[in-house]
């Protein structure tokens, strides 16, 4: 790698170099295996050793330590085109798909995309103030889902409103979701960190669920992580 | 704040440090209100603006900025004694408790005591090759579960061989959980990020467990992230 390569790799830190290069950083050789299987396109890959044929360029221990932006550096780093994805909201019919309304920490939104894979949900629609897909944190917490899993951004009301689907959605005024009846198709919206679900999301919300604590109606526990709520919810969906 | 004691505070994002002190840091309003209330002895408290009474100690918004170790300070930081508790294994019978086998991102540690604390879990035992409970990420990912949750360490082996209780743990190879009976009393183990529940704590587990994913024997996902897991696994005992 030369210095300007290196320079290169961690400017995709941020997002709108991303957007400029059109291109992501993923790290570890398992993870760049499933991309060079997937759709997407690789446009480099460096290692220090092994490799994947022609594509591979050499990289020293140093240089991938200076590059890599995990705290372990692993053996192989890939530069991955971002895909141009065209997306319709009537393509969501028929199935079940989550939408993250401001999901801003990077490990949760990566932490959902392995979930939705577990739990196999396509595509998981952002709001534009949701984290980027595509910042290396997001990509690594999704430990291979981001080959799986189509993630679209856009206007969350439009969206929801286009699809007329039924839109799930926790709220502390919910119907408990162990007794609730759930569709086989629907948006099962996730709100942020700080927030939950905002005003006019929260309108389209079309069945409000409830995760009770237990005992019901206990002592101090005011919320769950964003994540651990989504992964309760969606297994109450496939569980039945 | 001096500029010793800004560097005091720093210095306990060390677990040594924080050993010898015997304080740890917790940062935010809400959090150092909850531990006020708690068992907790609070040493010290740092405000910018407001605070609690004669306990208060002002600091200027770059001081807190300096000492800070979040991205976005906060008006309020405390110092905490490190609680000295005694934990005999008996103690778990009657209940559900967690078991960290290795949980080592500070992360999933606080989302799980969070989740504990939803799921009225009063213990979370932990191998000593777990994250640090009162490192600053376990801390503040807790959200104010920290003070209603009783954490441990030591030897799991020992401790779930004393207990003698019903231990329940996901493998590949274990019964679907939306089928198995669950008991009202058990621990529930949770396996390292790396390399899931060890050798020694898995021959201890009684009920192995697992979370199909959907459709069941589908395509690349092969795990979920382990305070994912534990959600579901929690909400399916409490669901009953």
């Amino acid at each position: 790698m030369t210095k300007a390569e290196i320079q290169f790799i961690r400017s995709l830190d941020d997002k709108r170099a991303r957007e400029e290069a059109g291109l992501f950083v993923a790290e570890g050789e398992k993870l760049v295996r499933e991309l060079l299987a997937s759709d997407f396109r690789v446009a480099k890959v460096y290692c220090t050793q092994g490799g994947f044929g022609d594509m591979t360029e050499r990289a020293t221990v140093k240089d991938m330590e200076r590059a890599s932006r995990l705290k372990t550096p692993t053996d192989c780093l890939a530069l991955v085109e971002i895909p141009r994805r065209t997306f319709v909201p009537a393509s969501l019919k028929g199935r079940l798909s989550l939408a993250l309304d401001g999901v801003q920490n990077p490990g949760n939104m990566g932490t959902i995309i392995r979930l939705a894979d577990w739990f196999g949900i396509r595509d998981v629609v952002c709001s534009a103030d949701s984290a980027d897909c595509f910042n290396p944190k997001v990509v690594q917490a999704t430990m291979g889902a981001i080959t799986r899993v189509s993630v679209h951004y856009g206007d969350l009301e439009t969206i929801l409103a286009a699809a007329s689907l039924p839109v799930y959605g926790t709220f502390l005024e919910g119907e408990n979701i162990y007794d609730a009846s759930l569709s086989s198709e629907g948006v099962i919206v996730l709100g942020s960190e700080g927030r939950g679900i905002s005003g006019g999301v929260g309108k389209l919300v079309t069945h409000k669920l409830f995760i009770p604590p237990y005992p019901s109606g206990s002592r101090g526990a005011e919320s769950l992580n964003v994540a651990t709520a989504a992964a309760i919810v969606c297994s109450e969906f496939r569980r039945r």
